[in-house]
């Protein structure tokens, strides 16, 4: 496709110097639409925080419980109100080859920067077919690749991301593996993006990964912005620990979910599967929001434990 | 919804004051699938030829013949690339409301400037029904209400109209009904354009109309610009006047499809139902180019008359 | 396709010879899904009154405001619940050729026993075009042709229909254009159903006519059944007019949607752009019900008026 | 829902008792559509041999390639056929917990006799969110719960299963985690199919497993018939092991596809992500086939190798 503005020529070098790239919350209305006020407010305070990149419809912005056309549009919606101030990443693969075609090329028609992409997860397939799966979207646009075995259920070998290298689209991986794998493909010169917000700050400064796809950042970006460009850092590193372990006690985005909504930025709307966290945890959240600083979290709002009545949980929508 | 950037904040006064603007044909890659390159060189001709607008997927863009996903993504891609150029209005209407509620709703979101509402075609209903029908996407953002009695059954009567006024987001009618019902509707200081490309002169000149949401500018963009902007021209208007009687003789979009692949600016695709006009109207068209001259038409290719063989008519895709 | 049960091998003789075959109305639940119960009692007193067939979301049935996917779900579920008691003849007509291929593909496979197939409404086509869509879903089984220009925008002529009589799956036309058009078919061998309630009296006893599709006998099951079976009754014939008239003062719907919920066999809920009937209309209702006889008519509660109140208008579901 | 015909009258009761359940393979035309006369015949050699319940769509039928409305039809498809002869069972589980909702709700309209649940694969939830999800589902029929950790990254524990077997409806577990996991769910009383063909007739007979949700069914009915019927016989049960090994030497059912495609039941038609066995394992089924017997095995043609130009990869359908 050939079009006659600028904004959609992206290369993937325009993608592989992104060093702070936030996996996007997305928030509900109270009948499990898509609250795009609260979205854009989201997305704004990223972009006053320093983030590059969003991932639109991650599996922290429950992609999963979209249908493609919400998806579409939802990527759509953030390229013409944000697409000149940040990255715009489609989170436009699936387990189906089918579909991560079809999502990728509307993806990349409405204006999206680049597309993530996972290898099969839940069907899985063989080294094969994970090569013929992403040689079947690498044509199309900038590429990251996801690797999250723990979600999967399979791993994808750096025998397939080098054969991967081959594309000039391929813009990194995003690999939640470890550090050592990390410092493998940079070791050989891919891109790589820390997927484990425990382990970034070591990936950044001591494996050689460009920066990091961050759930955390949706809380704190301006911290995971000096995270990534600050320098070494451990000692901030280490006081957000308990905040990214507290994150992370279950599924991600349950954790995402109940702390933005008690930042009051979000409604308290759940799509099920999800469901918050309970109120002992949510008392937590509140101490140690109360530790690190309300100041460096999103939202103005005092930080409230929330009722289990004050939640909405929604199965049809 | 509110967003960030400035390109969204489309009021009903921006659109009541377009003068051209043109149903633009959706091309096809011979698999049935948007050929988005083709198109858009179409929607760049029309800029650079003087269209304000754009209606998309209206009937000429065979909108009938979308997946809504299809739809809403072109729309986003047409807003993504030329939004800044030229007003892009979405065909969200749909004989089920339902739909054009959701259509709506995901259009504003990636950022059209307006919707074209046409009544509840084929299942119609009452009046009252038409009335919450409209009232059921009129909040959503600008709308231009498409009256077309001969493809939907039904006509929409001056009170439905009235009653809709009272929404600050009714830009205008489209209307096929003719001129007298223009002047009806222009006398009562409602925006009118002509949905006929034989008529839209005089309704222009004689009848209040603001302009034209016109097919046969799809062809000649220039002249249908000097038609709405040039002053009263009954020549140039009878010049034409063969290539309308032409593009009109079956159901539109059928002679503007032949057209558009005679000169050479789209592949030779049809989706069923529709199929190409016969062999002896290809060849009157190449008469009628050369008769108004080529240089007045789209394209740079020399005007061809096609064999049949030439067509690809599909049915799945 | 083959399959290894009989109840599938339907053959357009199979649906030729069907006198009463009545467009079911598809009852909702208060949020807008199929109130599949109701359902299966309106289903079920046609099988008791002796209907022969009926047809699955036809436009009475609003199959207009049914997803593909839900309109698909109701075919197979009525075959699963009652296809060995009455012919099942799914809506799968389209606009969209694509989606008439579709349909019909799968209402096949879930076992309907014929398809109804609409001219491309809105859209419309050529002669030519009208032929291709048609010959596109003629070979998948037994189909009948359905021509109602008020709906649709276009005739479908003779011509067209003599073509398709090539096809050994044409099992006939439902014809709403008038009884001379229904008696140039049957002078012709070609099987014709009246699609007007009004006049299929006149239309099986005097033009030829096979019988009718019928809107009125989901409310009168049993003297629709007569009329078709009983011979020549002018008398009873004109004992329903008032009652056929009030039917179809607005869009077919609304009357039959108004009435059946007035006799207590449907919730009240409509889905937009339908609305009930007014006050006034509905206390005509009452009375109609009482000259003809609240025995005649579906359901066993007292005929009501309702409130405004009661009814439930639904855009979103 | 209520219906008039018996045939949907299923109980979890029903479901309880079946010892052979096949997960069968979705067979596909060149073009990527279902092949339903293959179809046909796959379920038609099923209930020959003996199998009591089919699986439609599950991981193994590719319901993971399916969109919803293709994956509901063909359950409808299959109730229409053989659903006297054979339980059918859907795989209307889902990682959202809306499709879940929607599909179990639809699969049940069409007549299938029990649902198959997984829990939310890839997107994962907390214990408290698996319990929402299941309960969502759960009261609308029979239901099987699948527990399969290598795909899903996340295991159903035992206190999950023991909450649900509040509900009449759990039918019971297809657990793949292991035998030990299986004996402590049969010494509470729940009924477990394994989901692990190699361990199948250990679990049958030594574990207290009711049957086996089988692959390898598809190639070896009579033999698994035999297995879970004919008491112990680990002479018969280690003659197929070289078959298991070879099936399942690749993510299911890449091993199944290459197979039924050499034995020539199936077109050589894979939808990606999955693409067959090589060459060289290809030669091994053909030597296995012969070891066990061809008379065992699906289809009556000679088995083959087939060439690596035989197979069509269709990633667009």
């Amino acid at each position: 496709m050939r079009s006659f503005e600028m904004k959609n020529r992206t290369s993937a070098e325009d993608i592989k110097c992104l060093r702070l790239i936030t996996a996007i919350k997305t928030p509900y209305l109270p009948d499990g639409r898509f609250d795009l006020e609260a979205y854009d407010d989201l997305v704004n305070v990223q972009i006053v925080n320093g983030a590059e990149g969003i991932i639109v419809g991650g599996t922290t912005g429950e992609g999963q419980l979209m249908s493609w056309d919400e998806h579409i549009m939802l990527i759509g919606h953030t390229v013409n109100c944000f697409g000149g101030k940040i990255k715009v990443i489609g989170n436009t693969g699936s387990n189906s080859t089918r579909e991560a075609i079809h999502a990728s090329e509307q993806g990349f028609a409405v204006g999206m920067h680049a597309a993530l992409h996972i290898n099969p997860y839940y069907g899985k397939t063989s080294l094969n077919g994970l090569v013929s799966h992403f040689d079947s979207v690498l044509s199309m646009g900038p590429t990251i690749i996801y690797n999250v075995p723990s979600r999967t259920g399979q791993d994808i070998p750096p025998s397939v991301i080098q054969t991967l290298t081959q594309s000039a689209n391929l813009a990194g991986v995003k690999e939640c593996v470890g550090n050592e794998r990390i410092k493998h493909y940079t070791g050989n010169g891919i891109v790589v993006w820390s997927g484990n917000d425990d382990q970034c700050h070591d990936a950044r400064w001591g494996f050689g990964a460009t920066g990091v796809i961050s759930v955390t950042s949706n809380l704190i970006p301006g911290i995971m912005r000096e995270l990534m460009f600050g320098g070494k850092n451990p000692t901030l590193n280490a006081k957000i620990m308990p905040l990214v372990d507290w994150l992370f006690q279950e599924p991600n985005p349950i954790g995402l979910n109940t702390a933005l909504a008690q930042l009051g930025v979000v409604r308290p709307v759940f799509r099920l599967p999800y469901v918050p966290l309970p109120l002992g945890k949510r008392m937590e959240f509140v101490k140690l929001v109360k530790e690190i600083g309300r100041e460096h979290f999103v939202g103005e709002k005092d930080v409230e434990v929330l009722d289990d009545d004050d939640f909405i949980l929604i199965g049809r929508y």
